[in-house]
């Protein structure tokens, strides 16, 4: 609110964007990209776009899949706790397991980072993770920008948005219609509460609750900042393993909706998914979580994955197969039954 | 800030997530989208991914180009304005037009959407001007994530990012280190500020120069919010006749750094840019951001298109076979001369 034309010369520093110091930021994380570039990534000096070159070896028909997904309000607990490199590997896993329903195997990933003001120190440690993650998931960081908006965004404030483009093979995608009454369903189980439902969580334990994230409750044995913020586990190894030996009828990645939406989904129209109380381990932080917020077991059902992240549905003799494989990552965790849709969980009973 | 467990159940909705509305949002714009499906697009029930077939076609060394990227603070224009379709389609040009420079076809677009509280109505706007533009470019809106986080954003902020994917032949590609003294630069006008610089533009306008977005300067001939709110321009369908027709040594959408910029960066280390002052017309809003912000030339150019959106270089023979085309949207508005790196324009020199 100056006096116009006598006060100096505005220049877009000024206005509150610093182009030297984003740049500098730009050539530092060009660095860590570059440790996940196989020789799919071509250098191409005047594109301001990633190239990577195909792949398609003996696929007949080759199909691209996309996602895209933010990491949530997760980033507010790890700016909280100060520690930012695991939301590196939650947004590219987010995305990359969001592929693997398709079968496919996740080629690239690229990253949206949006700040107030940037913070070089904290954003590349966001980038790092994320490139620890990419080669996790055997795919390359192939690009981002990181835009700063004094405006939009108030100091500390940033959000992270992630992008990952896979390859598929169209002539084996999974038939979901082949899902029959008797079917198994094998799950890995999930690092924690992932990068789903952390708004009702963050309100159970931080506000109803009155726990700080340096206080180590009993039940989980170390502070609950770190275990709220432990990264969302990749599972891409393990599902393509599972793709390329034998045959998935479906799959689902444990995310929004949690385990009873997304289990309801996933044997959608053929049947009810009915789960085995026993057969898998809800963490305890879950529990914290529900005692905290008074939150009812179908909330927290239909909000979290309640310890399974990956979700897939095979024949009964095909589950059988995985499961005696001595070194399994898989657990049997359920069934489709007669119905027409919904999760039956112990006592609960979920109609989504 | 309750009494513990006395308080009534904690649910995900009253924790700020109205999972109910945002899947009305949902459905709602999977209609639009839809609309921007071709036969590429597979239906594929259980993925949280979009599925695009592949449209190989007779290309020799398919290579996909990917870019990602945002709107910048023109969304806080929009939003004062009251008037967000154009965003929509700012966010599918910044994109597609990033990956032209590789001689890409845009094959699909996914848009994130991160908001405090959503607004279905202004979101909806994006996505429907979203899909316009998608079809504008020939690709399809495969899909996106609209994220509601309450205590990221406040009621009524959000931000927007755009990602896309594009299909090039890596046998084809542009050979920039064929860029030769004498070389000819075309370009096609821009629209406007585009998206790009907005930060500045309201710093200078809107507070140095106590514009209201109603406000009719006689220059513009209409308010205000029209101009600065005019959608990026999609270059497209010119660019790619142009590739499928001639040989091009290098190209650019001029975005971030402005015209000087990346004048400066396409013809880098073959030559310096001289542009003819008298070649193309600058729009009046940009003298009108230079008066308000006292803003120097050389600021403003290497902020903003200038009117310039899209730079290519070509040899003199190929750009007079361009420009004897009658209805050619190309205009002659430079040459490389000799020198090491930078832009000349009239009096103005950088060296960027």
């Amino acid at each position: 609110m100056n006096g116009g034309n006598k006060a100096p010369p505005l220049t877009y520093r000024e206005a509150g964007v610093d182009i030297e110091a984003a740049d500098a930021f730009v050539e530092r994380i060009a660095k860590t990209s570059r440790r996940t570039h196989g020789p799919e990534v071509l250098p191409f000096m005047s594109a301001f776009a990633g190239l990577f070159r195909l792949p398609l070896g003996n696929i007949a028909d080759p199909v691209l899949a996309a996602a895209c997904d933010g990491v949530g309000t997760k980033l507010l607990i790890a700016r909280e706790y100060g520690r930012y490199r695991g939301l590196g590997q939650d947004l590219v896993a987010m995305q990359v397991n969001d592929l693997l329903p398709s079968g496919a195997r996740p080629l690239f990933f690229l990253d949206y980072i949006a700040t107030g003001k940037l913070d070089p120190s904290a954003m590349a440690e966001v980038v790092e993770g994320a490139a620890d993650a990419c080669h996790l998931a055997g795919c390359a960081l192939l690009g981002g920008e990181t835009a700063e908006m004094p405006d939009v965004y108030a100091p500390g404030d940033f959000d992270l948005c992630g992008f990952a483009v896979g390859l598929a093979d169209g002539a084996k995608l999974p038939q979901p219609e082949t899902i029959a009454v008797g079917d198994s369903v094998l799950a890995l189980a999930s690092s924690g509460v992932h990068s789903n439902g952390l708004t009702l969580a963050r309100k159970a334990l931080l506000e109803r609750g009155r726990y700080e994230l340096d206080d180590q409750p009993e039940s989980l044995g170390q502070p609950l900042g770190e275990v709220l913020l432990e990264p969302t586990r990749i599972y891409v190894r393990e599902v393509l393993s599972l793709f390329a030996e034998h045959p998935v009828k479906a799959s689902a990645h444990v995310t929004g909706g949690g385990l009873l939406g997304r289990g309801s989904r996933l044997v959608a129209g053929r049947g009810r998914l009915r789960l085995e109380p026993n057969a898998f381990e809800t963490p305890a932080i879950f529990e914290l979580i529900a005692e905290a917020g008074s939150v009812t077991s179908l909330e927290m059902g239909r909000t979290f994955n309640m310890g399974l992240g990956y979700l897939v549905v095979v024949d009964p003799s095909t589950a059988a197969e995985v499961l005696s494989a001595s070194d399994t990552p898989w657990l049997r965790v359920g069934e489709v039954v007669a119905g027409s849709t919904g999760v039956a969980w112990g006592d609960l009973h979920h109609n989504g």
